[in-house]
């Protein structure tokens, strides 16, 4: 019904009350996804931006979902752990950030060239993939999706020119995930951080280089200002998966059609976000 | 609640009363999807099957899809009327199949030398093509949605060996879509018909040769077994979209939740069916 005549037949009165008060408002889920990623940062900050309103939106409202960016509820890299505590029920970020907890997490992100971003999901809907990813983040009280891919990374920024791989010993160098190794045997000191937290590094010299996504994300956060050479192509990362955590027992309350929500709502965004890179 | 318990607190009678009365009866949309493929045909047969699931998943029941392969219903060429009608609410095929109604409705599914399935996926959400799809399909009480992609599609089986473009002069060749102007470009007589016609047409003599989808949909429909002579790559379709297309009436109707179910249902398979080949 239209809104607009409702109000002019019935009385301005009687209309708030009804509107006040939704039919379902007794089964609604107020859930708080965190993010590991600067709010709307293009890319991974748009794609959680956009995964909060999907579930809620898909689900007419039964699971109503509020964004919180990397620090705004808990730090980007606390974000896992919030969600295996029930701190929080979701969380987007990269499995390249949970090495720490199992290396084996490691592979559900990038591989050093190894996967394109069709071929990791074709891993996970048809080779197995999904079944070792619940498995190994079941551990830790998280049901897992893929959701978004960055496709190909950059090899990184660089505060000086390199002309041969014995120019990159000893530079302090920003990355994640299995790259990091690799950074290590071509003898980079290799640091996870934020993004964010790259720029400022890379500003005040603590760190000499580094690799965050892509150009269109990357000139976001501004690391052409303090790192001005730029190399292609990347070997580190040939594609990159972003995902979606649920807290295990928060997912296992939902009835099949939520379930089936917060499934679809990542799978459809796992192409989405590529196509924006 | 658990149902178990369920009954044993409450008794049986009461308890099978409550269960025969789902509060969400009087919504349910029993929703009719008329197919182009035969059914379980791997690839689109699937993906058919798949999106009916789905959505049925997806809604909660609300939207009760029940497939109908080719022939079931409507012939497979004559799904796109059937909803444009509304004797059904939903079809699963290719926009390929429908240069009849409109040229420029052969761009939807694939360009000769042009874009790749996340390229096409790319120009709906960012490029403006949803948009152009959206007024196309309009015109012919149609919503349309991309839903599956088979990637770079092989140039063809050939009852004998091709050496030369002079070999490909005359032959009656099937083929769909705007790569049917590059066929006859090239001298052949180009022919549409359905993936089981065109088997039946190899065998008998009444064509030369045909391109479907690739080996894996193929060797299902047995082409190898009448014309022996399989050539790669193809470059009439790099890629090949698949799409859905909803009576316009019968999504206007929906609440806002159930157009955005259809829509993701949609948008997960459309990267889903490309990891298939």
């Amino acid at each position: 019904m239209d809104r607009r005549k409702f109000l002019a037949a019935g009385g301005v009165g009687v209309a708030a009350t009804a509107l006040a008060t939704p039919a379902v408002a007794q089964d609604v889920r107020e859930w708080k996804l965190v993010s590991a990623w600067p709010k709307n940062l293009p890319g991974p900050g748009v794609a959680a931006q956009t995964l909060a309103d999907r579930i809620t939106t898909l689900s007419g409202g039964r699971i109503n979902v509020t964004l919180y960016a990397a620090g705004e509820l808990v730090p980007g890299n606390g974000v896992f752990d919030a969600v295996s505590e029930g701190t929080a029920e979701l969380y987007h970020a990269v499995p390249a950030y949970w090495g720490s907890k199992s290396k084996g997490i490691l592979l559900f992100g990038s591989q050093p060239f190894g996967l394109s971003a069709d071929e990791q999901l074709g891993w996970m809907v048809h080779g197995g993939g999904q079944a070792l990813y619940d498995e190994m983040y079941g551990r830790f009280n998280v049901k897992p999706f893929l959701c978004g891919n960055s496709g190909p990374q950059w090899a990184g920024w660089f505060k000086n020119e390199i002309s041969s791989l014995e120019d990159l010993k000893g530079l302090k160098f920003r990355t994640t995930g299995i790259a990091s190794q690799m950074a290590a045997k071509l003898g980079m000191a290799a640091e996870a951080m934020s993004g964010p937290a790259m720029f400022q590094a890379l500003q005040t010299g603590a760190l000499d280089a580094g690799e965050f996504i892509g150009p269109w994300t990357d000139s976001a956060l501004g690391y052409y200002q303090v790192a001005p050479y730029y190399y292609w192509p990347g070997v580190g990362e040939p594609s990159s998966a972003e995902e979606c955590g649920v807290n295990a027992a928060a997912y296992a309350d939902l009835p099949d059609d939520l379930k089936e929500v917060v499934a679809q709502a990542c799978q459809g965004l796992y192409g989405q976000v590529l196509t924006e890179y």
